[in-house]
């Protein structure tokens, strides 16, 4: 379970405390705020604070005084301009700020994307948790053998069970060793008084990189979509996957427009190069074209086939 | 007066609209929220959205899970250790959004702070409004004789009369001119069916630089602050300072703890370079130290004694 | 002409001066470098200084220890593969720095891509020079009809003349206004002893938006081709187009293999959203889809026919 | 040794391929160019391409047609004068690349420094070699009692001993369960042809924080001096600080005046705040001073008396 008692006594209280505010609100939002979706085996992820919504969006276009009294497909035809016109600096106007605890080897990809603000939980300063990401037998794969940096079949029998112990056995012995060098209590025992302890900032280079950590992490719609884009992607690695479409949801509930604009426009989009257009207006106008006629690569050629839903 | 009366209903209409939120909401914010302040002789500034608060930059701090059961000094003591070692991040968690309406030759040094979102009223698509920033009386100052780009005195008699003419003459005939390429109606006349119009984007072109124009700028607070450390400065030109004066006031409403600590250790502040501190030093000895003796030149000399409130 | 005698000397002077070094370098960049490409009636653009070329990318890429010794077409794939799939991270690793004098209403677009580095000649500080960009009459256009934003025909007779007599009188008289303000001498004269001046920050408020300024600009090729794919597409508008143009001219040079990739995935590619995809997929089936039975608005439709090259 | 003879060879022959150039050219980094520094037990450092110089600074502070014919004492002046007043983005338009080895909690670090740009060797695409970072014994600290971020005495006998071979041993036994998992072979053996491997971008994760990583990083010589004025403190981890003062020899070499500059103004400086800064002027005027009379906190006064080189 990623949450203690403490913690979720902590997020309970904060739910109670309401205030009146002018700013917008968004209902579907405020239903979600502080609670703590599971993602992974031990991590989650959870909404904060936010600023805006969909009519933010569009009073900024409009550079305009009140909120609008405009219809909303107007806002709406509006909005799915601006997203298919890559008019990007409206959804700048809207704002996000999640708390997630993640595996840090998650975290070093998610770090990447330079947009945002960070407050990541200081291992010079304090000390981690006893928690690991152990992936699902269901997420154990080989490396794929088409792609360098992507996954293939399932891992199943006795590799993968090995696998699985040796990844627990050295994430709980690194992690015990740890504790042992900072010497500040573990386990039920307390600190050895004829050692020092290492210090904090030294003693964490000995854990794992499937250790967890947690972090607030802010940014603005349009950084947020760009992250999406990557990391909601089929081509993502799996487990920063897992807290992309997390926080999917999260913005569906908070600016509903704006995201029906973003899968159309751009999760669920497909850009033909120069060479894969012509082909297309090509075969439209009867033609038939295959890789050898098209100028296309062998890779361009398959990429476009199945793009276009056709056999390569 | 910088808000038509259409302008004024739209606000007086966004303020009755409250609702319930279970976000952080700072009171005295609220009471300012989307309100306009004057600012020069037709711009405003005004807040259209906020969030987190101390709190928030002290639950970031903290990486912690609820809002905080500290007593209120440990965080005000947390938030100035934070300010003091420049650690700047959890400052990022706060965002502020302001709606802004400027001269054009404030917009150009405003737009030269990188890190912020900006929506600004387009010329290629609208039409500016007749209005320019014509200074008073006691900001007509003559070209400083010892600072290449500062202020000396305040003109007087006819030259400053004449000034202030030429300012007003050619801003209103290049903006009556602008309007009359439009061909879209001004003045009461409608437009002449005679001719086509020039387009707007080159329209524009003909505006003098004290045309006014607006935008909503949205930041977080570190970097609000550090656009307030330059622009709030004695040594900003007069216009920009301004707005960061009536900036200072939202933020002191909104994040007084922050605000508290950005006065002491930012605006209040003075940094010595290793030569001036060694005269300090020096000097704290007894040791009797002039320019000649400091190893630092005419120029630092003098803006060190500055420092020290004492005679060059 | 855009440069005095003395620039003119100043750049031949600079091109003289060449040193060894182990650095990459690219023949045809430095057969550029220093001189000035004209742009618009009186502006230009020039490099000033580059670093790394194709390799520096494939290098980054591979985070290899020399320059590499696989073939040139292996090179040349990976940095379409790379383009291909926005592996922008690559291309962060070379570095442009141009110097620029356009006009300030340009330069007010231009700014708005924050990820650059940009040093503008101040007129705080100094005298801007008499010098203003009017339309040449083939780009002097009317507003678009059909586009809120774009220009429809061009104008003609009377109009057209007296358009460009108000642009060259207004900017002249608010220039001859602002050195009458500066009291520095102008035209052969010299100061009047018995005024001040102005100070300089306040006096360019007077100058009109079609005044050139200047600016060193420095961007990594990523973010130049963010800055392309946006300034050199046919929607932008011509004033900053024929920047573009002349920027695209010295990428082809310095990265040939990185610019012809751009031109293919970005500069000619299409983006096509979910729905307009199932429309190209059903066409291929051999069904006939019109708007109607598409799901498509009737904009979106228009917009995809024109991509196909079909009739709308 | 942090270099293969296949990777000094490629530095070798990167050495010998020099070119002709019109650029500012740096001798005494040319010297230093592609050369590895090493850092900690198998890191390195070395540059891979700059560009500009000192007088690039002050090129662009001038926004001038050619390198200038000033004195070079007038340069030097400008550029303390612009690092004194805070002129950052003349120093914007330098720039350095450098090839980093290092272990992966110290590129967690050094990550959060979002203004540069960063090609990371990818562990999802290739194989990690076994190298850990494994502390000297006299950087082997306890946790210091006094700051919950620092170290304190240096650890000695059995302790140390111990806390030596448990990161030693624990590294390497998660390595070897790594490389067991990926079944590519290791240590002389070939891939069990029973097993079909787990996928690297899994496997990655059983490896420990100190485990070499390597990346390209590019900034800009404004962010190198933000970075290095915190890395380079001596509250900085001494394990990036390692670093940091690797890259202040190549500043040095690369642009001498800029570097003095910054030793005096940011390096060597000190911020007093507004309160201590009333203490200074209070002393200086004869006055006696205590904490108790001073205003200040005692943390503020210690920082205070240590600044100026009195006794607490």
């Amino acid at each position: 379970m990623p949450l203690s008692e403490q913690q979720i006594a902590d997020i309970t209280a904060a739910r109670t405390a309401d205030s009146r505010t002018l700013r917008p609100t968004v209902p579907a939002l405020e239903a979600m705020l502080f609670h703590a979706t599971p993602v992974l085996d031990h991590g989650f992820l959870r909404v904060i604070d936010y600023m805006g919504d969909d009519s933010a969006v569009v009073q900024a276009a409009r550079v305009s005084y009140g909120r609008g009294t405009r219809a909303a497909n107007e806002d709406r035809g509006l909005i799915r301009y601006l997203m298919r016109h890559r008019h990007s600096t409206p959804f700048e106007m809207c704002e996000i700020k999640y708390h997630v605890k993640l595996p840090i080897f998650v975290a070093r990809q998610w770090i990447r994307h330079r947009t945002a603000n960070v407050n990541e939980y200081s291992a010079r300063y304090s000390i981690l948790d006893k928690e690991f990401y152990i992936p699902a037998p269901e997420h154990l794969a080989a490396q794929s053998t088409v792609n360098r940096q992507g996954r293939g079949d399932i891992l199943t029998g006795e590799e993968a069970a090995e696998v699985l112990r040796l990844l627990r056995a050295d994430a709980a012995q690194a992690y015990d060793h740890y504790a042992w060098m900072l010497n500040e209590g573990h386990d039920d025992q307390g600190p050895d008084p004829a050692r020092q302890g290492l210090a904090r900032e030294l003693a964490r280079m000995n854990l794992t990189l499937n250790t967890y950590t947690q972090w607030y992490w802010k940014t603005d719609l349009h950084n947020l979509f760009h992250f999406l884009s990557l990391r909601a992607d089929p081509h993502a690695q799996y487990e920063i996957r897992a807290y992309a479409e997390a926080m999917l949801e999260t913005v569906k509930a908070w600016v509903p427009a704006s995201y029906e604009a973003f899968c159309d426009y751009r999760l669920g989009a497909a850009t033909l190069s120069a060479g894969m257009l012509a082909v297309v207006r090509r075969r439209l106008a009867g033609e038939q074209v295959g890789q050898a006629e098209s100028g296309l690569s062998k890779r361009e050629w398959r990429e476009l086939m199945e793009m276009l839903g056709l056999p390569a």
